[in-house]
């Protein structure tokens, strides 16, 4: 078993590719099975190393995320990191008794999104990260429990999150036994001043427990906010291939951060990820020719890397 | 006449609008002169005030540039501040005898693109910036004249470009007696490290010379730029409705950053931009209407301003 320092080094940053979840998620016609492994492979060949997989839910409900226990079993046999979401009590047993690596708990940062979203209190789920980890810890495999916290930069519901709220319940999610914490920016509301500041404390707060800044790009901040995240030391965030993933909340908004965007920002800052730009292209095409219905954003893919081999 | 701390005042964000310009360069349709003219009227009811409005260049080699006088007058007519380029001695002297506020001479960072892509060296670039602010001062309107520095953050030709190459040619069109200079990241080559790290040097050098960012998203990095520029001291950043105007050397590729975005950037910073975000996607939708062929770019136009009211 690996431990968490193992799988996100602090003294480097790690780009998680969530594309298999996230971009996922609103869409109504899904790759198969193989051509999602065939995204996952040409992703690795390119050095991507981390994926979010997909959601332990109903099949009935989200037939997209039918085949995850394969994906996970793929993705651990070609010994990279594998994580998936588990909403309720039955997805975190089902996630247990599967092979992944990290199990994604989600925490709303507004009591008003999650009643609203989840039917639940922000409490019960808090406790459904403890039963997580105990869970987890129960196994001799000991996967990790990831728990994010959702809307935690503006909530389309409540409107502004106090940053202190914020911080109070990242505490109580390692409190209840988390192993690495998150904060997303749901519906992209908002720029890198917010994200630098909350990193910046949130990172403080943290410790040795990795901080992942999970970012959207429905207005356009996606990577500005990213680099506020590096420079105030966050060293894992959350990106998608072509930033697949809309916005429920925005019909045909943009998604989630452009995973190759993410790529090249982080190099520029002399951050070696160890993604190669035009093997990521390449992989990009795949997943484009596999979802011809979808949107792909993000310039780096039709600029291809800047001539300057300094900046990279 | 308009001093230039009272068009470009140090103490808040000053975003020019220059897809009339550098958004049209590259177009095969273009819009009528009618159709420019509400463009700018829709814009300038959205709060947007500063515009870059074409080249004087002969109207055989740029045709969309042929009504560029009518424009300048209009602009002015309607009390906002006009800017044209002017790239060679004709050009210069048209400009002068034209009623523009600001004239835009453009000096290559490098000497190998200075000579391959204006037959010309940076020293008589530079010669010619001085010829501009001579007759300008001669005047009695006095336009403005400014010096922008193409290439500055990696050239499409010599690759690097070295910051201290930058600063003695900002100096040096200074010392010419440019009124206003600026770095442009013409190719998309850069990240918001570099960005920084010159704008804090580059602002520190003009002292109350305005420095004007001029940046482009062909790799994704356009806002995180700007982010970094604003928070090392710039205050005057370039951008284009939508994003027009693409890049000679990558096919397809983003172009300007996007205006909207910008907006909403330097909002969520604290700047007060006095541009209204929902009278500007009105203003957009008016010039994709007269610009069919083209694609604009941008995230904040699908999506609208955020809910929570205190970012803006």
């Amino acid at each position: 078993m690996k431990r968490v320092a193992e799988i996100y080094p602090s003294d480097r940053v790690t780009l998680r590719e969530v594309g298999l979840r996230d971009g996922l998620q609103l869409v109504q016609d899904f790759p198969s099975t193989e051509a999602k492994i065939e995204w996952l492979r040409r992703e690795t060949e390119a050095g991507v190393r981390h994926f979010e997989l997909g959601s332990f839910l109903p099949v009935s409900r989200m037939p997209q995320f039918a085949d995850l226990g394969d994906l996970i079993e793929t993705t651990e046999r070609l010994g990279l990191h594998s994580a998936a979401l588990a909403l309720n009590e039955r997805g975190v047993e089902n996630a247990v008794a599967s092979v992944v690596a990290e199990i994604g708990c989600v925490v709303s940062a507004t009591e008003e999104h999650s009643q609203a979203n989840m039917r639940r209190s922000r409490a019960d789920a808090i406790a459904l990260v403890g039963r997580a980890a105990a869970l987890a810890k129960a196994t001799p495999r000991r996967p990790l429990v990831n728990a994010g916290l959702s809307m935690a930069f503006g909530c389309s519901i409540a409107g502004e999150v106090d940053p202190d709220e914020v911080l109070r319940l990242i505490d109580a999610c390692i409190e209840a036994g988390a192993d690495v914490v998150g904060v997303a920016d749901t519906v992209g509301f908002t720029g890198p001043k917010q994200v630098g500041g909350l990193t910046a404390r949130a990172t403080k707060l943290c410790g040795e427990t990795p901080l992942v800044v999970h970012l959207h790009d429905t207005r356009g901040m996606g990577v500005a906010n990213a680099a506020a995240a590096l420079d105030n030391g966050c060293r894992v965030l959350d990106g998608s291939l072509g930033g697949l993933g809309g916005c429920p909340f925005a019909p045909g908004a943009s998604g989630n951060v452009v995973y190759e965007d993410l790529v090249f920002l982080a190099e520029t800052m002399g951050f070696r990820t160890g993604v190669d730009l035009d093997a990521l292209k390449a992989a990009r095409a795949v997943a484009e020719g596999a979802m011809p219905g979808e949107s792909f954003h993000g310039a780096l893919a039709k600029a291809g890397p800047p001539l300057t081999e300094w900046r990279l």
